[in-house]
């Protein structure tokens, strides 16, 4: 696989609102988007850091999968996405090179995205993310 | 501040030549450039994936910021740097905004590059390097 490069870098929050305006304050940071996803109990935000990309992600709840990050690892980053051309054609070849992956086909991520994960046992302990789209 | 965007995204793993390695068959990472810097106690190498850049951090020892890292989380994402066009510069707006910093001066990171880091409590949990030169 050849990504284009990294799309951006998912970041978990305990507050959006307030972690937007800090982006803003101390890196610059531009709201580009900003959405409520209930059934992934997620709320998140696209920050657009110059040419770069943050993606900023608040648990709806305890009992979600940014809320279990929350609770186990505090705010932080939380996995990177690469850009790819075709997410299909990627997890083919992720397969190929015996990558773990979480997703083994496309999804409809954040923002109108199609996205898929890879395992983060796969690339060292880093959640990886490939996305194509934005 | 408005940086230019995400210089690298730095990551911490146990050992460095299997990370290559993983980096080059699973994202078709490129090594660019690689070094040991015993004083720091780290070494280094920076692998590009597309237009993208990671620098993978291994321990030279236990007692070192990145092997205490490692102790405590274990491998993964470790911080991310932005490009910025002059760091002093970056650093006198960072205070202007009461950014908490790690460096108060420019100082000489990896690779010839001028960096400096700004504290995770700054950032929502994310140690957030700016880094120009590279």
């Amino acid at each position: 696989m050849e990504p284009l490069g990294i799309h951006h870098l998912g970041v978990a929050v305990t507050d959006l609102d307030e972690a937007i305006a800090t982006y803003g304050r101390v890196l610059g940071g531009r709201l580009e988007h900003r959405a409520l996803l209930a059934d992934q109990g997620v709320e998140a935000a696209s920050v657009r850091v110059g040419s770069g990309r943050v993606e900023l992600l608040a648990a709806t709840g305890p009992d979600t999968p940014v809320g279990r990050f929350l609770e186990r690892r505090g705010p932080g980053m939380h996995h990177v996405a690469y850009e790819v051309e075709d997410v299909a054609a990627a997890l083919d070849e992720l397969a190929a090179v015996g990558a773990q992956l979480v997703d083994e086909r496309p999804r409809s991520g954040l923002f109108g995205l199609q996205v898929a994960f890879v395992h983060p046992d796969a690339v060292h302990g880093v959640l990886t993310e490939v996305v194509a789209g934005g």
